[in-house]
């Protein structure tokens, strides 16, 4: 039989990136392409015991349906915390909890968007959100990241021209792919232009935590006295990733459409992975557990940095990140950069080809990504060493 | 500032039963309205100790990211299991683990749907299933339910004479919410008609293991030699709704795309869920625990379908579920039956009426669903004894 898929599905073509992570998944191959967190970054004994608690205490609770909206002590745990710690979150604003950061997309997207209507991203960002803003057939309009963050007058010059953009995505902190942290005085102006143009923003903050040098810089959210910032949180990197619990606070009514989409989509958050979550927070000095992944993250980076200048210094440029999980390089011209990736992989070192992180997967750069957080720390250093061989 | 929605977002409104479920939550209301599980049918001991051996042998397992498509053992064991005990399943198809069954919903609503598809549904049908075809902005057509299934002759009319037709939903056992089993002939003549008009089936079975009378009829993904049906299983009702953890077992080409649209949703399904599923089925005997259920089930069943004989033998009609989790009820004419809802809630009993689960909100009908799973035994009796002195 032959099936016919809706426009918006036949849109997302299976990419490039989806081969290379596959041979990732070869222990032999050295996985600069991946973005797990480090395995050595989780909480391991504290979840057992956690687990152990919540199985005890109160099980059926765990194993019972919840609400679509999330456990509401997790909820208003997160909710004071973020308000004290980051002064994210006004009267305004309410919270649900999500199954990992990457709904937080897909309910925006299927709250905010008709098809056709245009979001304007970060060029490059990540693929897993421009995939699900495609999968609701979005317009990707890309505005360039420079070191500090967005170029602010194609942003404006895009929120003039283009139809139909509903928000502005932007991850603001150690962005993937390109590591760039962006400034105060652009998140200021990106507020002022979204606010100017009527538009949202979704600011996505996976990251945020994972900074291992530089001064902290205060969210878009923060500043958000007129309702118009979608702000989306993640226990991904900090606690784990298989948990899949993420959250987005935002505008009262932007939430409650979001919990009617969410309550269709998958009903609510497994309860067993909040709980873990609550506790966590509540019990645990999570603060502490935060820097200590931190110091691993700042030793991997360095290390992923100077092994980059040692082995790749002639042949690239990339800036040093202040955090988050990845190194963002440039080759020089004359390397054609998928030609170089495909020959990475060849020697069993996989790295992403920027093209994963385009509006569109024709669009030239030459650009890749490493990520420093899942490969060993000799896997680091080997794998560039063998990088810098190939390009020499 | 003034949002913009999206229509198809606007096109689902907060519906009465949101309020009536919301009057469930009071301890004080007894909550015939639910579709929770029955507290004493989690196996909490298993859980407990399969949880413990997860986070002992391999924790990072468990908080890792893993892969979109499902932790692999778990699909293989689902996957031989339903083709061995069930014959479903062929070599054109394939599977992936999901976020509870209502996420299967939405990834074939995703996969399949443009705006303003029709989707053909039984009526009355699941109101979260029909709001995820909304979320979409499908155009729902409902057939019929007979005592023994779908209206044929209605299901091919609807099939001659609509438009863009994508799929045929149906729930063929115990039917949320109209507790009717579809005959083996009219699971043969869904198929055959699928087939001679170029739709595919979207088959939703989380109650099939629930039965408590009666023998066991072939899902329709049985028959499915043409790669037609799109069949939907759970561990919902037989393990834990809070796990979130469902399965599709589809067409490889349409599990490849629905794979595409997971990943942008949520990427997987938490591992710690899907590895106490797996375990739980691999190590403990989950049939002897669905054995147990069934018989829980089948004492609640028969108290509320005697208590309905009782108290309101000559205001109602209503036919003998031989499974599942609900009893719906039709009202003699003359009684209306929303008054009679609010009425009801007034009294402290909680019911959901019919109008939930039609097509459109302003569809008559004069039927109410009861749920005996959720309350005590007492509270059945004593809520139906209410119920009828409302009628009184």
């Amino acid at each position: 039989m032959e099936y016919i898929f809706s426009d918006k599905i036949s849109s997302l073509k299976p990419s490039a990136i989806r081969e290379i992570l596959k041979a990732t998944s070869d222990p032999g191959v050295i996985p600069l392409a991946a973005g797990n967190p480090s395995a050595e970054a989780f909480p391991v004994e504290e979840v057992r015991k956690i687990t152990a608690e919540i199985l005890a205490e109160d099980p059926i609770l765990a194993l019972q349906y919840g609400v679509t909206e999330g456990y509401n002590p997790l909820r208003e745990l997160v909710s004071s915390y973020m308000k004290k710690k980051h002064n994210i979150g006004r009267d305004l604003d309410s919270i649900i909890i999500t199954s990992g950061a990457q709904q937080i997309m897909d309910l925006a997207s299927k709250v905010l968007l008709n098809e056709g209507d245009t979001v304007i991203c970060e060029c490059p960002s990540f693929i897993g959100s421009l995939n699900c803003f495609r999968s609701y057939n979005a317009r990707l309009c890309g505005v360039d990241v420079e070191d500090d963050g967005m170029n602010i007058e194609k942003l404006e010059e895009s929120l003039k021209t283009e139809k139909n953009v509903k928000f502005i995505y932007t991850i603001p902190n150690f962005q993937n792919p390109s590591g760039v942290t962006m400034s105060l005085e652009k998140r200021k102006a990106v507020y002022e232009l979204a606010k100017k143009y009527g538009v949202l923003i979704v600011e996505d903050n996976p990251y945020g935590d994972l900074r291992v040098s530089g001064e902290h810089i205060p969210a878009i959210k923060s500043l958000d006295e007129d309702g118009i910032v979608i702000y989306g949180g993640s226990f991904s990197k900090i606690l784990s990733p298989g948990l899949r619990v993420g959250y987005v606070i935002a505008p009262q009514q932007i939430i409650a459409k979001m919990t009617v989409g969410k309550q269709a989509a998958d009903v609510h958050t497994p309860m067993m992975a909040q709980l873990i979550v609550y506790k966590w927070m509540k019990d645990y000095n999570f603060e502490e557990h935060i820097s200590k992944i931190c110091s691993i993250y700042k030793s991997k980076l360095e290390l992923m940095c100077d092994a980059t200048d040692k082995y790749l210094g002639d042949k690239v440029t990339y800036v040093r990140p202040e955090g988050g999980l990845f190194v963002w390089c440039k080759l020089n011209d004359g390397i054609d950069m998928l030609d170089f990736c495909a020959e990475a992989v060849k020697n069993k070192v996989a790295v992403v080809p920027g093209t994963a992180f385009m509006m569109n997967a024709d669009d030239k750069t030459q650009c890749f990504r490493m990520n420093f957080s899942t490969p060993a720390d000799d896997k680091i250093v080997k794998g560039i060493e063998i990088l810098g061989n190939i390009l020499k």
